[in-house]
């Protein structure tokens, strides 16, 4: 099964595999849905198609029927967003073309031009680099001042330590809700409650949580929270949003100009949020196909029960294995990082990919400082990431050759 | 058929109209193609299906089959785009949300901060918005010196007094290749021509263009060209692309920043055009369907012929109406603007939506400057905007209906 060779990794045995040959019986078992969530339910698939074919008018810029109806389903996704994270209105959602361009809404409307003071910023090790790459595109340009509040071997951060981290004059703190690369759940509530007389925002990237865990926004005094839709949220790839809390909104600078089907006679931006934010067409198909998948995540009884079960056997199936390290358990997300002691986590990726039909992703996962806490730099680590839809089946399957993998070298 | 009444508009009747309810018989006649282009080729339909159901990976992300095959569409996008244009190579072409997010990319990109003296920059008053705005913004930060060149009454530029506009310091010349209110074409070869030798950047708008007409950005010179993919690309919503000269790629600072796949090592964006642009998930399942379209483009003899006949019906059926005034004439690609007097272009567009299911859009057009020099500052226009996939049948039908308003209006 296994031919061993010599490849470019210096601490790790290569293994040469031979592409799988993807024909109607190949099994596949995807687990890269901290990447993108697949399979979607069928009615997302069908409300693209129906947003499509049937309507296919743009929203916002027309007052015809279909343009109506365009105009409508984006409205409704408002409100399904809204209602899923406790928002006050819909109207505190700003559509977005993925997360990391929801994030940048966030982070550059904050400080349209580099203030004359650097301003403080508080965020964490184990941020996204959607997070942390526009805050040090800013500190490079000397408008923010950035400090990294590490996380533990498990990408776990203490709210105690941001916290300490925060100082009178710190003007954003800016903390993901749960690590793309351990699933660490990080205690927002916690830091929102602790800041909620200070004037710095909390901004929370919720990219691997929206639609798998609770989130409450008014609850927990998040500012501003940011989310791709097509992870947990279900939809298609290429939708995103940011909530604005109302008293943040007015302070939100755009950062992207151009037509948003009103106020055309304007050189500006409108002030009406969130179209302030809402430059160029929005994308209708996929936004409608959001608004189903959000439908499909209200119609269930407990959709983080199906998430419980399979972390449990993620757990379970990773423990104990020869030469296999885990970073980081018992969380309630589908996701898990590990390492194999003498292979690198892209030729376990492919050992998984072309001999079991299992699809991972490997190495850094855009996190460019996680790493140092977890003692994985360089080559990074494997993430099996299941999701709403992935059948118990596949993450047996994925368990099963990981331990075959580990139980080959390991013997 | 209409009832005369008073609405809020000061200059003309307003006509009150039943909201025509859809049943399976009303007919629909999509004339609104150059907010975005409806129907699309099957093709593309059948593309983004098969990229969602079938594949559903994120593109640039994995080494896994499936992800391999995500980013296989996105390369062969890029190609059939820089085929399109007579771009050098498929790696010009940098994937954006919209056309919108394309030419911010270039705008914001060549001056990442304020210049210590406002940079030089030249536009027409026939710009969009998304060219417009993000120049004002610029202006307002005191990082450009914003000159706009007139058009004429039919919405033309001449390159004359684009060239003259130009300083031995300029930097930016933006010129828009098709006016989306009027349809005039621009001079893009002579003003590239005339600035071959200058160090000012030529950024072409090639919304209303892109897969329309011909373009050669190698042969015009023309250094930047940004476009949605949804209009005469024929892709879906949530699809546009910017592109790059080689010698302009380098000096291309991002404004968007986040994961991009690879380097996730780095705090900043990677070196590589045009990885260094594009921050977050791509769209994949739109980029497989707009292939699909460009692949339909490829495939016929010659698109512009249907466009051309398309375009000749709307002159033929709008000269001599009484009391319509169209706003440039002869253009190839089938969009005419026009007015009726004595009705408000929203009137006109709700009457024929209403009464016709002829979907047209009005007003302003995101448009802010052109309508200065149209004489329809105010209320706009109403705007008919024809397609690949538009049948003869709807343009004669929405003549029809304009003919009858208008002969109800002035017999």
């Amino acid at each position: 099964m296994l031919q061993r060779g010599h490849g470019p990794g210096a601490h790790a045995t290569t293994y040469i595999t031979t592409p799988r040959t993807p024909t109607i019986t190949t099994p596949r078992h995807y687990l890269d849905n901290a990447a993108t969530s697949w399979p979607k339910p069928p009615a997302v698939y069908e409300a693209v198609m129906q947003q499509m074919q049937a309507v296919g008018a743009a929203a916002g810029r027309g007052a015809y029927h279909d343009a109506v109806t365009s105009a409508d389903v984006v409205q409704q996704t408002r409100a399904a967003i809204a209602r899923l994270i406790s928002a006050p209105s819909a109207s505190c959602i700003a559509m977005a073309a993925n997360g990391t361009a929801a994030l940048n809404l966030a982070i550059q409307g904050i400080w349209p031009t580099p203030p004359p003071v650097a301003a403080h910023v508080v965020t964490t090790a184990a941020e996204h680099n959607s997070v942390l790459r526009p805050l040090q595109a800013m500190a490079d340009r000397g408008g923010v001042e950035l400090q990294t509040v590490p996380c533990d071997a498990s990408g776990t951060v203490r709210a105690e330590q941001v916290l300490a981290a925060v100082r009178d004059d710190t003007q954003l703190v800016a903390v993901g809700h749960a690590s793309n690369v351990t699933a660490a759940v990080q205690p927002i509530a916690a830091i929102g409650e602790a800041l909620v007389d200070h004037p710095a925002l909390l901004l929370c990237d919720a990219a691997q949580t929206f639609g798998y865990l609770p989130i409450d926004v008014q609850a927990w005094h998040v500012d501003l929270l940011a989310s791709p839709g097509h992870k947990g949220g279900l939809g298609p790839l290429g939708t995103g949003f940011l909530y604005a809390a109302p008293h943040v909104q007015p302070r939100l600078t755009p950062s992207l100009w151009g037509g948003t089907g009103g106020n055309s006679d304007l050189l500006t931006m409108p002030d009406a949020f969130p179209q302030r934010l809402e430059a160029g067409n929005l994308n209708v198909p996929a936004i409608a196909g959001w608004l189903a998948g959000l439908r499909w995540l209200e119609q269930q009884p407990d959709p983080s029960q199906h998430l419980r079960v399979l972390s449990r056997r993620l757990d379970q199936g990773l423990e104990d294995l020869p030469g296999v390290r885990c970073l980081g358990v018992g969380h309630p997300l589908p996701l898990r990082s590990f390492v194999v002691a003498g292979l690198t986590p892209s030729d376990v990726g492919a050992i998984l990919d072309a001999e079991f039909g299992v699809q991972v992703r490997t190495g850094l996962h855009c996190a460019a400082l996680i790493h140092h806490s977890l003692d994985t730099q360089g080559e990074g680590t494997v993430r099996i990431s299941a999701g709403h839809l992935t059948n118990e089946d596949d993450v047996a399957a994925a368990l099963d050759a990981v331990a075959r993998i580990a139980a080959e070298i390991h013997s």
